[in-house]
């Protein structure tokens, strides 16, 4: 570990999440995770006249229920920290807006959603706020058409690729005891393995959970079956056996207890979505569905959720760039 | 004040500014700052391939010298908080990745140098890491090609136009006492006037800098003049102009210690940047010469910097959509 000062963040003040919502589209509707999201918007655009307005629409409407379920109100917010993969983030400069709470833009691609949430969690823990909103979101349809090509294109993707969810997860944090806390995050670092390829993003973000995962675990002097289960989103298939086998060369096995966010939000192979679902939409919606759920439950007591993201942009990529990527690692205490 | 949670943020364990870099280009070496930079590229392409690439290399610049200038290394620093105008941040993804530093990337369009200063200040405050860097950047001809037209178009702006600056700033903060402190923090929330001139950014921006630093006044109970100076950035000539019209309203006048980081940066006339500059690098660059410099210096004892950004994306610019703005305020102290 080359850096010493990148250590643990415990927070030891118990930020507690007291309130998340999910939102999708029919296509997460169809998904294993279907019955869960708490709002399916009944077609893409939302009701709104573009994609990006109708992937901010989700962003409210996350936001406007997670707000609900956790009995406060946008006035109780000190602070929402939101991103997205819209060039400038506009998705979360739109969604959030009406509500009248101190924004602070945050970045991580499809890690996001652990970005925001460590960002949350570190301003309940110092103080700083009574409570913050984590809140982030990708919608296929603005995503393939900034990234790739207009849908009109019909565009054919390689197996290695992976599905933008169309979706958004919030989640608030507070002081406010709950039945499930933030116990520490892991702020990862810029990763680059030398992958250029935009239609296998899997690669390009497995060498950044493995660094993150692993350095984590030798830090808290932890061993992966001492969680109920480590999450990473969005590795997808291809992406998962890189991670396996980039983290048996260290040996430490994630086989038994690791599930990736972008395998769970889809049917991979009834619902054709290549190597699994991505984007910012795709972690924070399992986050806010299957992890907190069965955390809430007491089904899970302890988990690792490590959101990866692959930082590149269309011009980047169009540049020969390779794609770095991050991985962003909270650990989340059931009661 | 609608929303009761939105406090002013009081760091209790001094953050201390313990080292800081400005970055330019020759126009900002011939503007009235010129000769405080630490580091001027030869030419715009500071002998990298691309415009992109170009601006990566202010950043890696601006935190190099700030990480010598603060006797620290890479390797003391807990997390560093950086984010530009380029599509998904790119040019802090490729400007800071060699320095293996934890990184959590934070979008503010050009308010960017305030709300990872402010991030990097809550999380030394915060006891959560022992020093962080706050890093943003700019560059005309990257911004250019991005939102507008690109540079062999020669297209002509309006006067009331803005030059992107250019430019990069650092600055590391730590637990390590210094002169300079960051007492407090205000984050902005996002206004819309119902402006909507790609053109005209000031006019967009006027009302967020009124609105937060109007709130934080009341709040702190304190007038203009109990600072040595009020720093927004970048209104330029056209968005300052509005900011005294708005304050004058609620009977708060800003003329007589208010400057601009966009008035500041170049000779608006015989360099012929229209309203003035503007950019994540402009105000970043303001910051890290003329503000700092000065605060180092005795000569400014108390000063607020209230950075504004425009939130808008050239997608949501030809949606017709308005340009929501957004301004995040540090008070700075010299012991």
């Amino acid at each position: 570990m080359k850096n010493k000062e990148n250590k643990i963040i415990n927070f030891n003040n118990k930020p507690y999440i007291i309130g998340y919502a999910a939102v999708g589209s029919e296509y997460e509707k169809q998904g294993p995770l279907g019955g869960e999201f708490d709002y399916i918007v009944n077609d893409p655009t939302a009701g709104e006249e573009c994609w990006e307005q109708a992937e901010s629409r989700l962003q409210k409407t996350a936001l406007g229920i997670a707000l609900k379920k956790s009995g406060k109100s946008n006035e109780d917010i000190g602070v929402v920290f939101a991103g997205d993969l819209l060039n400038q983030c506009v998705g979360s400069t739109f969604g959030i807006m009406e509500y009248n709470i101190p924004f602070a833009g945050v970045y991580g691609a499809c890690s996001t959603m652990a970005l925001s949430l460590i960002m949350a969690s570190a301003f309940v823990d110092g103080g700083f706020v009574n409570s913050a909103a984590a809140v982030t979101s990708s919608h296929f349809c603005s995503a393939e058409r900034q990234f790739r090509f207009p849908l009109e294109y019909a565009g054919q993707r390689p197996p290695t690729a992976q599905r933008t969810a169309c979706a958004s997860g919030a989640v608030i944090v507070s002081n406010k005891p709950s039945e499930i806390y933030v116990k520490s995050a892991f702020l990862g670092k810029t990763v680059d393995y030398g992958i250029a390829d935009a239609n296998n993003m899997g690669a390009a973000m497995a060498p950044a959970a493995a660094d993150t995962i692993l350095r984590f675990l030798k830090e808290t002097e932890s061993a992966p079956l001492d969680y109920d289960k480590i999450f990473t989103g969005d590795l997808g298939q291809v992406g998962s056996e890189l991670l396996y086998e980039l983290c048996l060369k260290e040996k430490v096995d994630l086989r038994s207890n690791h599930l990736d966010c972008g395998l769970l939000i889809y049917d991979r192979v009834k619902q054709k979505v290549g190597a699994g679902g991505s984007g910012c939409g795709c972690s924070a919606s399992v986050l806010c569905t299957h992890i907190l759920n069965k955390l809430k439950a007491g089904e899970y007591k302890k988990v690792l959720f490590c959101a990866t993201g692959a930082l590149l942009s269309a011009t980047t990529a169009q540049q020969g760039e390779n794609i770095p990527s991050i991985a962003h690692l909270v650990e989340l205490i059931r009661i």
